[in-house]
Protein backbone atom coordinates (compact mmCIF):
# COMPACT_ATOMS: atom_id res chain seq x y z
CA UNK A 1 0.00 0.00 0.00
CA UNK A 2 1.95 3.33 -0.74
CA UNK A 3 2.18 5.47 1.98
CA UNK A 4 4.36 8.72 2.29
CA UNK A 5 5.13 11.60 5.31
CA UNK A 6 5.84 14.64 5.05
CA UNK A 7 6.01 17.92 7.64
CA UNK A 8 4.45 21.24 7.37
CA UNK A 9 4.95 24.17 10.20
CA UNK A 10 2.46 26.24 11.11
CA UNK A 11 2.80 29.80 10.42
CA UNK A 12 1.53 33.13 12.20
CA UNK A 13 -1.02 33.44 9.26
CA UNK A 14 -2.52 30.10 9.45
CA UNK A 15 -4.40 31.12 12.63
CA UNK A 16 -7.40 32.88 13.41
CA UNK A 17 -8.15 35.29 16.37
CA UNK A 18 -9.20 32.22 18.81
CA UNK A 19 -4.71 31.68 18.22
CA UNK A 20 -5.88 28.16 16.36
CA UNK A 21 -5.24 26.56 13.32
CA UNK A 22 -8.06 28.28 10.96
CA UNK A 23 -9.39 24.85 9.52
CA UNK A 24 -9.74 25.22 5.55
CA UNK A 25 -5.76 25.48 6.03
CA UNK A 26 -5.73 21.23 7.06
CA UNK A 27 -6.77 20.83 3.06
CA UNK A 28 -4.49 22.74 2.14
CA UNK A 29 -1.57 20.82 4.30
CA UNK A 30 -3.31 17.77 2.81
CA UNK A 31 -3.84 18.96 -1.24
CA UNK A 32 -0.04 19.73 -0.74
CA UNK A 33 0.79 16.08 0.45
CA UNK A 34 -1.23 14.69 -1.91
CA UNK A 35 1.25 17.26 -4.47
CA UNK A 36 3.98 15.81 -2.90
CA UNK A 37 3.06 12.04 -3.16
CA UNK A 38 2.68 12.75 -6.54
CA UNK A 39 6.38 14.72 -7.06
CA UNK A 40 7.95 11.59 -5.12
CA UNK A 41 7.12 9.31 -7.95
CA UNK A 42 8.45 11.51 -10.66
CA UNK A 43 4.24 12.75 -11.14
CA UNK A 44 3.60 16.36 -10.06
CA UNK A 45 0.79 18.27 -11.82
CA UNK A 46 2.62 19.45 -14.71
CA UNK A 47 3.64 16.08 -15.91
CA UNK A 48 0.32 14.64 -14.85
CA UNK A 49 -1.09 17.52 -17.65
CA UNK A 50 1.47 16.53 -19.85
CA UNK A 51 1.86 12.87 -20.13
CA UNK A 52 -1.77 12.52 -19.42
CA UNK A 53 -4.06 15.66 -20.18
CA UNK A 54 -5.04 14.60 -16.92
CA UNK A 55 -6.40 16.50 -13.58
CA UNK A 56 -7.37 14.75 -9.95
CA UNK A 57 -10.37 16.87 -9.10
CA UNK A 58 -11.79 15.88 -5.54
CA UNK A 59 -14.71 13.72 -5.29
CA UNK A 60 -15.26 13.90 -1.41
CA UNK A 61 -13.28 14.93 1.34
CA UNK A 62 -13.70 14.66 5.41
CA UNK A 63 -11.78 15.57 8.39
CA UNK A 64 -11.83 14.82 12.23
CA UNK A 65 -10.29 16.71 14.29
CA UNK A 66 -8.83 15.74 17.32
CA UNK A 67 -6.69 18.05 18.96
CA UNK A 68 -6.17 21.97 18.56
CA UNK A 69 -2.77 23.33 17.02
CA UNK A 70 -1.20 26.51 16.81
CA UNK A 71 1.87 28.55 15.31
CA UNK A 72 5.13 27.42 15.60
CA UNK A 73 4.07 23.85 15.91
CA UNK A 74 5.20 20.88 12.82
CA UNK A 75 2.76 18.72 11.86
CA UNK A 76 3.33 15.08 10.44
CA UNK A 77 1.19 14.48 7.88
CA UNK A 78 0.77 10.43 6.74
CA UNK A 79 -0.86 9.52 3.52
CA UNK A 80 -2.33 6.50 2.72
CA UNK A 81 -3.42 5.58 -0.95
CA UNK A 82 -5.70 3.29 0.57
CA UNK A 83 -8.32 2.26 -2.43
CA UNK A 84 -8.33 2.18 -6.48
CA UNK A 85 -11.56 2.45 -8.10
CA UNK A 86 -12.04 2.33 -12.02
CA UNK A 87 -11.97 6.24 -12.17
CA UNK A 88 -10.95 7.23 -8.58
CA UNK A 89 -8.80 7.16 -5.54
CA UNK A 90 -8.92 7.38 -2.14
CA UNK A 91 -6.23 8.68 -0.15
CA UNK A 92 -6.20 8.71 3.84
CA UNK A 93 -4.64 11.52 6.18
CA UNK A 94 -3.37 11.22 9.91
CA UNK A 95 -2.13 14.24 10.94
CA UNK A 96 0.31 14.16 14.30
CA UNK A 97 1.41 17.22 16.03
CA UNK A 98 4.28 17.20 18.16
CA UNK A 99 3.59 13.02 19.38
CA UNK A 100 -0.32 13.47 19.60
CA UNK A 101 -3.39 13.01 16.72
CA UNK A 102 -4.46 16.41 15.62
CA UNK A 103 -6.96 15.25 12.99
CA UNK A 104 -8.07 12.45 10.65
CA UNK A 105 -9.10 12.49 6.97
CA UNK A 106 -9.54 11.51 3.72
CA UNK A 107 -9.56 12.44 0.05
CA UNK A 108 -11.53 10.97 -2.78
CA UNK A 109 -10.11 12.19 -6.31
CA UNK A 110 -11.46 11.49 -9.41
CA UNK A 111 -9.34 10.96 -12.68
CA UNK A 112 -10.37 13.61 -15.02
CA UNK A 113 -9.09 14.53 -18.92
CA UNK A 114 -8.97 18.57 -19.45
CA UNK A 115 -11.48 19.21 -22.88
CA UNK A 116 -10.79 23.00 -23.30
CA UNK A 117 -12.09 24.28 -20.50
CA UNK A 118 -13.87 21.21 -19.42
CA UNK A 119 -13.05 17.99 -17.18
CA UNK A 120 -14.16 14.67 -18.48
CA UNK A 121 -14.61 11.81 -15.80
CA UNK A 122 -12.29 9.13 -17.23
CA UNK A 123 -10.53 5.25 -15.84
CA UNK A 124 -7.32 5.98 -14.39
CA UNK A 125 -4.71 4.53 -16.53
CA UNK A 126 -2.42 1.55 -15.77
CA UNK A 127 0.53 3.60 -16.09
CA UNK A 128 -0.55 6.22 -13.40
CA UNK A 129 -1.73 3.51 -10.83
CA UNK A 130 1.81 1.66 -11.78
CA UNK A 131 4.12 4.46 -10.94
CA UNK A 132 1.81 5.16 -7.25
CA UNK A 133 1.82 1.88 -6.39
CA UNK B 1 -35.46 24.17 11.74
CA UNK B 2 -32.93 27.64 11.47
CA UNK B 3 -32.04 28.38 7.98
CA UNK B 4 -29.62 30.69 6.62
CA UNK B 5 -28.74 31.75 3.31
CA UNK B 6 -25.49 33.84 2.09
CA UNK B 7 -23.69 34.47 -1.25
CA UNK B 8 -20.12 34.93 -2.20
CA UNK B 9 -18.62 35.79 -5.05
CA UNK B 10 -15.18 33.56 -6.41
CA UNK B 11 -12.28 35.39 -6.94
CA UNK B 12 -9.61 34.73 -9.55
CA UNK B 13 -7.46 34.17 -6.51
CA UNK B 14 -9.57 31.41 -5.53
CA UNK B 15 -8.83 29.22 -8.08
CA UNK B 16 -5.69 27.32 -9.07
CA UNK B 17 -4.07 26.58 -12.13
CA UNK B 18 -6.78 24.29 -13.15
CA UNK B 19 -8.70 27.47 -13.74
CA UNK B 20 -11.00 25.69 -10.78
CA UNK B 21 -11.63 26.59 -7.12
CA UNK B 22 -8.77 25.61 -4.71
CA UNK B 23 -10.88 23.30 -2.68
CA UNK B 24 -10.19 24.26 0.68
CA UNK B 25 -11.42 27.80 -0.08
CA UNK B 26 -14.97 25.69 -0.10
CA UNK B 27 -14.52 25.55 4.00
CA UNK B 28 -13.88 29.42 4.10
CA UNK B 29 -16.65 30.16 2.38
CA UNK B 30 -19.03 27.74 4.92
CA UNK B 31 -16.83 28.76 7.68
CA UNK B 32 -18.03 32.50 6.64
CA UNK B 33 -21.28 31.50 5.96
CA UNK B 34 -21.69 30.01 9.43
CA UNK B 35 -20.14 33.77 11.07
CA UNK B 36 -22.88 35.19 9.30
CA UNK B 37 -25.81 32.86 10.22
CA UNK B 38 -24.41 33.99 13.69
CA UNK B 39 -23.84 37.39 13.01
CA UNK B 40 -27.87 37.98 11.93
CA UNK B 41 -28.75 36.86 15.27
CA UNK B 42 -26.64 39.41 16.91
CA UNK B 43 -24.15 36.58 17.82
CA UNK B 44 -20.69 37.18 16.58
CA UNK B 45 -17.75 35.45 17.24
CA UNK B 46 -16.69 38.75 19.62
CA UNK B 47 -20.33 38.62 21.37
CA UNK B 48 -19.62 34.57 21.85
CA UNK B 49 -16.45 35.67 23.66
CA UNK B 50 -17.90 38.39 25.75
CA UNK B 51 -20.75 37.00 26.60
CA UNK B 52 -20.51 33.55 27.04
CA UNK B 53 -16.20 33.18 27.28
CA UNK B 54 -16.67 30.29 24.66
CA UNK B 55 -16.03 29.44 20.60
CA UNK B 56 -17.16 26.89 18.61
CA UNK B 57 -14.15 24.71 16.90
CA UNK B 58 -14.78 22.38 14.33
CA UNK B 59 -15.37 18.48 15.35
CA UNK B 60 -15.97 16.93 11.89
CA UNK B 61 -16.31 18.00 8.52
CA UNK B 62 -16.97 16.77 5.15
CA UNK B 63 -17.82 18.03 1.36
CA UNK B 64 -18.82 16.34 -1.83
CA UNK B 65 -17.80 18.19 -5.00
CA UNK B 66 -20.91 17.76 -7.31
CA UNK B 67 -19.61 20.39 -9.98
CA UNK B 68 -16.37 22.54 -10.94
CA UNK B 69 -16.55 26.52 -10.23
CA UNK B 70 -14.69 28.89 -11.70
CA UNK B 71 -13.63 32.62 -11.06
CA UNK B 72 -16.66 35.56 -11.42
CA UNK B 73 -19.09 33.37 -10.51
CA UNK B 74 -21.66 33.34 -7.95
CA UNK B 75 -22.26 30.65 -5.26
CA UNK B 76 -25.11 30.70 -3.03
CA UNK B 77 -24.78 29.05 0.33
CA UNK B 78 -27.89 27.23 2.32
CA UNK B 79 -27.06 26.20 6.39
CA UNK B 80 -29.23 24.32 8.24
CA UNK B 81 -28.65 24.28 11.93
CA UNK B 82 -29.95 20.30 11.58
CA UNK B 83 -28.81 18.98 15.08
CA UNK B 84 -28.82 20.04 18.66
CA UNK B 85 -26.36 17.64 20.83
CA UNK B 86 -25.58 18.67 24.93
CA UNK B 87 -22.22 19.31 23.44
CA UNK B 88 -22.14 19.79 19.79
CA UNK B 89 -24.48 21.61 16.64
CA UNK B 90 -24.33 20.06 13.27
CA UNK B 91 -24.63 22.18 10.18
CA UNK B 92 -25.75 21.19 6.56
CA UNK B 93 -24.44 23.00 3.93
CA UNK B 94 -26.03 22.88 0.09
CA UNK B 95 -23.92 25.35 -2.29
CA UNK B 96 -24.96 26.26 -5.56
CA UNK B 97 -23.75 27.80 -8.47
CA UNK B 98 -25.66 29.32 -11.41
CA UNK B 99 -28.53 27.17 -10.74
CA UNK B 100 -26.82 23.73 -10.05
CA UNK B 101 -25.52 22.30 -7.34
CA UNK B 102 -21.67 22.40 -7.17
CA UNK B 103 -21.27 20.94 -3.30
CA UNK B 104 -22.46 19.35 -0.12
CA UNK B 105 -21.77 19.04 3.10
CA UNK B 106 -21.31 19.28 7.02
CA UNK B 107 -19.85 20.88 9.82
CA UNK B 108 -20.24 19.60 14.01
CA UNK B 109 -19.15 22.12 15.61
CA UNK B 110 -18.13 21.95 19.34
CA UNK B 111 -19.39 24.19 22.13
CA UNK B 112 -15.84 25.14 24.10
CA UNK B 113 -14.98 27.66 26.63
CA UNK B 114 -11.78 29.34 26.95
CA UNK B 115 -9.91 28.78 29.76
CA UNK B 116 -6.25 30.69 29.90
CA UNK B 117 -5.22 29.75 26.12
CA UNK B 118 -7.02 26.24 26.46
CA UNK B 119 -10.24 25.39 25.12
CA UNK B 120 -12.74 23.13 26.94
CA UNK B 121 -15.66 21.51 26.44
CA UNK B 122 -19.00 22.15 27.72
CA UNK B 123 -23.05 21.84 27.18
CA UNK B 124 -24.41 24.27 25.03
CA UNK B 125 -26.02 27.14 26.89
CA UNK B 126 -29.78 27.26 26.18
CA UNK B 127 -29.67 31.10 25.66
CA UNK B 128 -27.14 30.40 22.36
CA UNK B 129 -29.45 27.54 21.48
CA UNK B 130 -32.58 29.72 21.55
CA UNK B 131 -31.10 32.77 20.11
CA UNK B 132 -30.17 30.24 17.19
CA UNK B 133 -33.48 28.49 16.78
CA UNK C 1 -9.44 58.77 -15.49
CA UNK C 2 -10.77 55.37 -14.75
CA UNK C 3 -12.37 55.17 -11.31
CA UNK C 4 -14.42 52.02 -9.69
CA UNK C 5 -15.65 51.09 -6.29
CA UNK C 6 -16.37 48.05 -4.99
CA UNK C 7 -16.47 46.12 -0.77
CA UNK C 8 -15.62 43.62 0.87
CA UNK C 9 -16.80 41.64 4.18
CA UNK C 10 -13.66 41.13 6.57
CA UNK C 11 -14.19 37.28 7.26
CA UNK C 12 -13.44 35.50 10.67
CA UNK C 13 -10.88 33.82 8.80
CA UNK C 14 -9.11 37.24 7.51
CA UNK C 15 -8.06 37.63 10.56
CA UNK C 16 -4.76 36.02 12.52
CA UNK C 17 -4.49 35.52 16.32
CA UNK C 18 -3.96 39.38 17.28
CA UNK C 19 -7.76 39.36 15.80
CA UNK C 20 -7.00 42.22 13.01
CA UNK C 21 -6.46 41.61 9.29
CA UNK C 22 -4.17 39.53 8.19
CA UNK C 23 -2.03 41.63 5.96
CA UNK C 24 -2.01 39.66 3.37
CA UNK C 25 -5.75 39.47 2.54
CA UNK C 26 -5.49 43.29 1.34
CA UNK C 27 -3.77 42.15 -1.27
CA UNK C 28 -6.11 39.28 -2.13
CA UNK C 29 -8.86 42.30 -1.98
CA UNK C 30 -7.06 44.71 -3.83
CA UNK C 31 -6.82 41.87 -6.84
CA UNK C 32 -9.99 41.33 -6.29
CA UNK C 33 -10.86 44.74 -7.21
CA UNK C 34 -8.86 44.69 -10.03
CA UNK C 35 -10.65 41.95 -11.55
CA UNK C 36 -13.88 43.38 -10.93
CA UNK C 37 -12.89 46.71 -12.28
CA UNK C 38 -12.15 44.89 -15.10
CA UNK C 39 -14.98 42.75 -15.41
CA UNK C 40 -17.01 45.69 -15.29
CA UNK C 41 -16.10 46.92 -18.84
CA UNK C 42 -16.84 43.31 -20.02
CA UNK C 43 -12.55 42.26 -19.52
CA UNK C 44 -12.72 39.33 -17.35
CA UNK C 45 -9.19 37.31 -17.33
CA UNK C 46 -10.98 35.15 -19.61
CA UNK C 47 -11.80 37.39 -22.26
CA UNK C 48 -7.97 38.59 -21.59
CA UNK C 49 -7.00 35.57 -22.63
CA UNK C 50 -9.22 34.65 -25.04
CA UNK C 51 -9.20 37.97 -26.94
CA UNK C 52 -5.58 39.31 -26.10
CA UNK C 53 -3.47 35.96 -25.25
CA UNK C 54 -2.48 38.25 -22.42
CA UNK C 55 -2.60 38.49 -18.31
CA UNK C 56 -1.59 41.28 -16.40
CA UNK C 57 1.22 40.38 -13.57
CA UNK C 58 2.54 42.41 -11.24
CA UNK C 59 5.77 44.53 -11.58
CA UNK C 60 5.51 46.38 -7.95
CA UNK C 61 3.24 46.52 -5.44
CA UNK C 62 2.97 48.80 -1.95
CA UNK C 63 0.44 49.41 0.93
CA UNK C 64 0.70 51.91 3.68
CA UNK C 65 -1.34 50.93 7.15
CA UNK C 66 -3.58 53.86 8.11
CA UNK C 67 -6.04 52.12 10.56
CA UNK C 68 -6.36 48.37 11.96
CA UNK C 69 -9.42 46.32 10.72
CA UNK C 70 -11.34 43.23 11.98
CA UNK C 71 -13.74 40.72 10.90
CA UNK C 72 -17.76 41.61 10.52
CA UNK C 73 -16.15 44.92 8.96
CA UNK C 74 -16.88 45.89 5.66
CA UNK C 75 -14.08 47.56 3.53
CA UNK C 76 -14.89 49.89 0.56
CA UNK C 77 -12.27 50.06 -1.78
CA UNK C 78 -11.71 52.68 -4.79
CA UNK C 79 -9.15 52.27 -7.04
CA UNK C 80 -7.85 54.64 -9.95
CA UNK C 81 -6.39 53.56 -13.17
CA UNK C 82 -3.61 56.22 -12.61
CA UNK C 83 -1.43 56.14 -15.01
CA UNK C 84 -0.80 54.28 -19.06
CA UNK C 85 2.97 53.03 -19.77
CA UNK C 86 3.67 51.35 -22.82
CA UNK C 87 3.86 48.23 -21.32
CA UNK C 88 2.34 48.62 -17.70
CA UNK C 89 -0.31 50.21 -15.68
CA UNK C 90 -1.06 51.60 -12.35
CA UNK C 91 -3.64 50.99 -9.72
CA UNK C 92 -4.18 53.42 -6.93
CA UNK C 93 -6.15 51.94 -3.88
CA UNK C 94 -7.78 53.84 -1.01
CA UNK C 95 -9.47 51.17 0.74
CA UNK C 96 -11.96 53.01 4.05
CA UNK C 97 -13.68 50.94 6.64
CA UNK C 98 -16.48 52.38 8.00
CA UNK C 99 -15.69 55.76 6.82
CA UNK C 100 -12.14 55.85 7.95
CA UNK C 101 -9.20 55.38 5.96
CA UNK C 102 -7.85 51.96 6.49
CA UNK C 103 -5.12 51.56 3.96
CA UNK C 104 -3.45 52.91 0.92
CA UNK C 105 -1.41 51.46 -1.60
CA UNK C 106 -0.67 50.75 -5.59
CA UNK C 107 -0.23 48.30 -8.37
CA UNK C 108 2.10 48.42 -11.59
CA UNK C 109 0.51 45.74 -13.66
CA UNK C 110 2.40 44.99 -16.86
CA UNK C 111 0.91 43.89 -20.05
CA UNK C 112 2.81 39.74 -20.98
CA UNK C 113 1.93 37.34 -23.52
CA UNK C 114 1.29 34.16 -22.73
CA UNK C 115 3.78 31.96 -25.29
CA UNK C 116 3.45 28.75 -23.96
CA UNK C 117 4.01 28.28 -20.48
CA UNK C 118 6.31 31.62 -20.40
CA UNK C 119 5.28 35.05 -19.83
CA UNK C 120 6.43 37.84 -22.12
CA UNK C 121 6.12 41.61 -22.11
CA UNK C 122 4.27 43.15 -24.54
CA UNK C 123 3.00 46.59 -25.53
CA UNK C 124 -0.66 47.82 -23.87
CA UNK C 125 -3.14 46.89 -27.57
CA UNK C 126 -4.84 50.12 -27.99
CA UNK C 127 -8.52 48.44 -27.82
CA UNK C 128 -7.67 47.53 -23.78
CA UNK C 129 -6.60 50.95 -23.48
CA UNK C 130 -10.43 52.22 -24.78
CA UNK C 131 -12.30 49.46 -22.95
CA UNK C 132 -10.70 50.98 -19.34
CA UNK C 133 -10.90 54.31 -20.10
CA UNK D 1 22.99 43.97 10.84
CA UNK D 2 20.72 41.00 11.76
CA UNK D 3 20.20 38.80 8.82
CA UNK D 4 18.51 35.79 8.38
CA UNK D 5 17.75 33.30 5.80
CA UNK D 6 14.96 30.71 5.34
CA UNK D 7 13.17 28.58 2.88
CA UNK D 8 9.71 27.91 1.84
CA UNK D 9 8.31 25.42 -0.98
CA UNK D 10 5.88 26.84 -3.11
CA UNK D 11 2.33 25.13 -3.14
CA UNK D 12 0.23 24.29 -6.11
CA UNK D 13 -2.63 26.10 -3.98
CA UNK D 14 -0.50 28.64 -3.86
CA UNK D 15 -0.49 29.38 -7.68
CA UNK D 16 -3.81 31.17 -9.40
CA UNK D 17 -5.19 30.04 -13.09
CA UNK D 18 -1.60 31.35 -14.72
CA UNK D 19 -0.06 28.88 -13.11
CA UNK D 20 2.06 31.53 -11.37
CA UNK D 21 2.33 32.51 -7.45
CA UNK D 22 -0.99 34.24 -6.86
CA UNK D 23 1.27 37.45 -5.35
CA UNK D 24 -0.65 38.04 -2.06
CA UNK D 25 1.40 34.62 -0.92
CA UNK D 26 4.65 36.44 -1.25
CA UNK D 27 3.60 38.61 1.73
CA UNK D 28 2.52 35.24 3.63
CA UNK D 29 6.11 34.33 3.18
CA UNK D 30 7.74 37.40 3.93
CA UNK D 31 5.24 37.42 7.64
CA UNK D 32 6.41 34.02 8.30
CA UNK D 33 10.34 34.47 7.17
CA UNK D 34 9.73 37.79 9.97
CA UNK D 35 7.98 35.17 12.78
CA UNK D 36 10.93 32.93 12.01
CA UNK D 37 13.91 35.38 12.57
CA UNK D 38 11.69 35.99 15.94
CA UNK D 39 11.64 32.79 16.68
CA UNK D 40 14.99 32.16 16.20
CA UNK D 41 15.81 34.71 19.07
CA UNK D 42 13.67 33.01 21.23
CA UNK D 43 10.69 35.56 20.85
CA UNK D 44 7.88 34.21 18.96
CA UNK D 45 4.81 35.90 18.93
CA UNK D 46 3.49 34.20 22.03
CA UNK D 47 6.57 35.49 24.17
CA UNK D 48 6.09 39.16 22.36
CA UNK D 49 2.47 39.41 23.86
CA UNK D 50 3.36 37.20 27.68
CA UNK D 51 7.09 39.69 28.20
CA UNK D 52 6.26 42.89 26.35
CA UNK D 53 2.30 43.01 25.91
CA UNK D 54 3.26 43.69 22.87
CA UNK D 55 2.90 43.37 18.56
CA UNK D 56 4.44 44.20 15.39
CA UNK D 57 1.70 45.69 12.72
CA UNK D 58 2.43 46.49 9.69
CA UNK D 59 2.77 50.27 8.81
CA UNK D 60 3.89 49.74 5.28
CA UNK D 61 5.16 47.25 3.25
CA UNK D 62 6.26 46.70 -0.57
CA UNK D 63 7.26 44.24 -3.16
CA UNK D 64 8.84 44.46 -6.50
CA UNK D 65 8.43 41.25 -8.68
CA UNK D 66 11.54 40.49 -10.52
CA UNK D 67 10.68 36.90 -12.08
CA UNK D 68 7.37 34.61 -11.85
CA UNK D 69 7.69 31.43 -9.61
CA UNK D 70 5.41 28.64 -9.97
CA UNK D 71 4.65 25.56 -7.91
CA UNK D 72 7.27 22.89 -6.95
CA UNK D 73 9.99 25.75 -6.76
CA UNK D 74 11.79 26.53 -3.46
CA UNK D 75 12.01 30.04 -2.67
CA UNK D 76 14.95 31.16 -0.25
CA UNK D 77 14.34 34.29 1.76
CA UNK D 78 17.01 36.56 2.86
CA UNK D 79 15.58 38.77 5.55
CA UNK D 80 17.63 42.28 7.01
CA UNK D 81 16.53 44.22 9.48
CA UNK D 82 18.06 47.08 8.28
CA UNK D 83 16.77 49.90 9.98
CA UNK D 84 15.74 50.52 14.22
CA UNK D 85 13.50 53.81 14.62
CA UNK D 86 12.39 54.68 17.76
CA UNK D 87 8.92 53.13 17.40
CA UNK D 88 9.53 50.92 14.42
CA UNK D 89 12.05 48.25 12.68
CA UNK D 90 12.71 47.96 8.79
CA UNK D 91 12.91 44.60 7.25
CA UNK D 92 14.50 44.42 3.64
CA UNK D 93 13.55 40.93 1.95
CA UNK D 94 15.12 39.33 -0.95
CA UNK D 95 12.84 36.11 -2.46
CA UNK D 96 14.87 34.32 -4.75
CA UNK D 97 14.01 31.17 -6.86
CA UNK D 98 16.51 28.67 -8.21
CA UNK D 99 19.31 30.90 -8.50
CA UNK D 100 17.86 34.43 -9.77
CA UNK D 101 16.35 37.26 -8.08
CA UNK D 102 12.40 36.66 -7.92
CA UNK D 103 11.17 39.50 -5.89
CA UNK D 104 12.60 42.01 -3.55
CA UNK D 105 10.50 43.75 -0.78
CA UNK D 106 10.14 45.79 2.63
CA UNK D 107 8.17 45.83 5.35
CA UNK D 108 7.55 48.45 8.19
CA UNK D 109 6.50 47.41 11.32
CA UNK D 110 5.45 49.26 14.14
CA UNK D 111 5.79 48.36 18.05
CA UNK D 112 2.14 48.48 19.27
CA UNK D 113 1.06 47.43 23.42
CA UNK D 114 -2.01 45.78 23.07
CA UNK D 115 -4.65 47.71 25.96
CA UNK D 116 -7.59 45.38 25.52
CA UNK D 117 -8.43 44.87 22.01
CA UNK D 118 -6.72 48.35 20.82
CA UNK D 119 -3.42 48.77 19.28
CA UNK D 120 -1.07 51.38 20.57
CA UNK D 121 1.90 52.26 19.11
CA UNK D 122 4.97 52.54 21.86
CA UNK D 123 8.90 52.79 21.68
CA UNK D 124 10.64 49.67 20.87
CA UNK D 125 12.20 48.51 24.23
CA UNK D 126 15.66 47.63 24.41
CA UNK D 127 15.35 44.08 25.51
CA UNK D 128 13.71 43.67 22.33
CA UNK D 129 16.33 45.73 20.06
CA UNK D 130 18.65 43.62 21.69
CA UNK D 131 17.72 40.42 21.36
CA UNK D 132 17.27 41.12 17.70
CA UNK D 133 20.27 42.48 17.19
Amino acid sequence: MTAFRTEFEVQWGDCDAAGIVFYPNYFYWMDSTFQRLLASRGLGQRELQARFGAVTPLVDVGLAFKSPVTFGQILTIDVTLSEWQERRLRLDYRIECEGRLAAEGHEVRAWALTVGEKLKGAPVPDEFRKMLT
